[in-house]
């Protein structure tokens, strides 16, 4: 049974190896509310996921200490688990999809484990791993369904007690639901009138509809660049401690992870994930009422694949108005390039691309397209420059 | 004259207002010293600005107190004399070039400054500043070369060597000097043994020059996209404390700065400006030899502009071979994009963009170009990918 007992055992066995990371103020990102955010993404391996694998590992039996650890995972189960089997001197193997991104691939290599790559997806890398256990007598150190690894979890509430002891609001992201089982259990064991809220990716509702419905929730597929929390099946454990101690679960778009994501670089100059952006995402997308009060959102992670945050990056860009495309028809004559850029120039944009396009079946035979690719400075200056090139006689398609 | 004692002054001021910024080990980026970050892009307003602005205008003598305070920058120590005057309840003013990025501008005003937005560049802004000052009494506050900025920003070395006792070598970015004038002259009192070298960016090496030639500097020019230490002319009294203080001071290149911006981020998830990845940068860059050293960089401020960023990433996909741009020549005849798509899908690569080009007037009449952007997984994938094309009979431009 998971106990405060546990909780704190696996804080003091942490305190050695872990970090115990920074509470960080963000009245930038949200000034109604007392917001700060724990830092995980600062943790030692990019997640919060070595607290549950280490507490985990060094709970096992002394007669284990033979076998092998193993674990299955594309992400940053598999860095916490190599991280802490490195620690107490175990051997780490670790089962990876052959598709997971070639960083995660070698920081785990790097922490020591051995890595099986298996061809496909993560459900045929776990399905090699039992096999693997089975074989070889490994013990298999499951990512979120299991006690020790839930106690693990939860020591993150314990130093947001002591890092904010004001806090009275809590989100956190979920996936399988260990971070939100051990963080809410603890939080309700200590200051019990404390809300804690798990918060989903809308494509990935696993623990969501199990919260609402009382039930076991398999899901058929999951959609969300948030990898870290895109899980089919939610534990059965974490079920239900979830159940029993988080206030509720929530869920945000993609769209709005990706906003969070953007703002915590900007505004607070941290590189989340996705999963470790989602509760932040919740919190500035308004899902529940804050004003007044003194909200903790844990960053539970940092490990973004840089192609992913490029793209983020680009798409926040250009919702917000600082990098635009336009598409311009014109007439094919001489001069017209120069009368848009001239435009262009005066109202203090910088052209980053410009393509020429001689229009399809549709367009005027002596007219054109041009695509102008600009970094702007904000919605209104590219309004502005809108209207004055349709002043100007352009029509802007 | 600085004392020790003022910065100790600073230190106590600072303790209500400041954050202890958060010390960080980054094993990650270099395994074969004791590498530690100094997160000061993690202070309030983004950078250490405020250390030096807050300690200046604290230590005004009362009989001020109706005056305002005047500051000039486009950058980082609005910012810091904004939030500080705030929390000193005095009247900000601050002068900014036309030309300052809006993000910049809009986060100065939120702290609750008078913003007076000047056209041109930083010295028509600077000139505007000073007439102010004339005009009505203001109390210009000097971005570096001032004794109690210098002493603010001094403080930094007291919580390194509260953090990290052990270190021995330190290494800051240098732009007007006063981050390094005041680490170096608090480090050395306290810990002469440590050695502290400042670091400046190739395109604007005035203090570097100044530092070999021990004799003040003004460069006709300085091109960096590390805005934070693009000075022309670095401080008199900064220049006085860093030759007689400092160990040395170092060059990085652009590229070896933005190198250091994508590894932080990667690595340590922190969002670095240009400047404050210089130090970063240097150590990377294996400037000095640092085998066994206790090493800590101060990153020293977080506040890049996205556009930028984006194009650091981009820039540093690009030459690790994570995204890559092939210009391939083939037959203008069906079925050659099919076959081409066929074996870049095989080597597992994810094509983003391509371009179909009829070619010019040194093309075949029968050929074309193709442009692929795509987004690999590693150089070695990206080799697979050519040497197969090449393989198949392609010619890769």
């Amino acid at each position: 049974m998971l106990t405060l007992d546990k909780v704190y055992r696996a804080a003091h066995l942490l305190s050695k190896v872990a970090r115990k990371t920074d509470m960080i103020g963000a009245g930038n990102l949200r000034s109604d509310c007392d917001l700060r955010l724990k830092a995980e993404n600062l943790q030692l391996t990019g997640s919060f996921k070595l607290r549950g694998a280490f507490f985990k590992i060094a709970s096992l039996p002394e007669e284990t200490k033979e076998r092998e650890i193993v674990a299955c995972s594309a992400g940053n189960h598999s860095q916490g688990v190599a991280y802490a089997a490195a620690k107490l001197k175990r051997k780490a193997v670790i089962f990876m999809p052959g598709t997971a991104p070639i960083s995660k691939v070698e920081a785990t290599r790097k922490l020591g484990a051995e890595i099986h790559l298996i061809d496909g997806v993560y459900d045929d890398a776990s399905n090699a791993a039992e096999e693997y256990c089975r074989r070889t007598q490994g013990i298999f150190v499951h990512p979120f369904d299991d006690e020790d690894v839930i106690a693990g979890q939860g020591t993150i509430a314990l130093e947001i007690l002591e890092q904010f002891p004001e806090v009275d609001t809590l989100f956190l992201p979920v996936g399988g639901g260990g971070l939100l089982a051990g963080t809410a259990f603890t939080m309700k064991q200590l200051k019990p009138e404390c809300k804690v809220y798990g918060v989903q990716a809308e494509g990935a509702p696993g623990m969501h509809k199990a919260f609402i419905n009382k039930s076991s929730v398999t899901l058929e597929r999951v959609s969300t660049f948030a990898d870290g929390i895109a899980v089919k099946h939610p534990g059965e454990l974490t079920r239900q401690l979830c159940c029993q101690y988080a206030d509720g679960i929530l869920t945000v778009s993609d769209d709005e992870i990706a906003s969070a994501i953007l703002a915590l670089m900007e505004k607070q100059k941290l590189v989340a994930e996705g999963a470790g952006a989602a509760g932040t995402g919740a919190i500035l997308a308004d899902k529940l009422p804050l004003a007044g009060r003194h909200v903790c959102a844990v960053i539970s992670g940092g490990n973004i694949d840089v192609n992913i945050l490029s793209r983020v990056i680009n798409r926040g860009l250009l919702s917000s108005g600082r990098r635009a495309e336009l598409k311009i028809a014109m007439l094919d004559k001489p001069g017209q390039l120069h009368e848009v850029s001239g435009i262009i120039a005066r109202c203090g944009a910088n052209v980053i691309q410009v393509r020429h396009d001689p229009g399809g079946e549709h367009a005027d035979i002596i007219g054109c397209f041009l695509h102008v690719k600009m970094e702007t400075r904000s919605a209104e200056q590219l309004e502005e420059i809108k209207s004055k090139l349709t002043r100007a006689g352009y029509k802007l398609v």
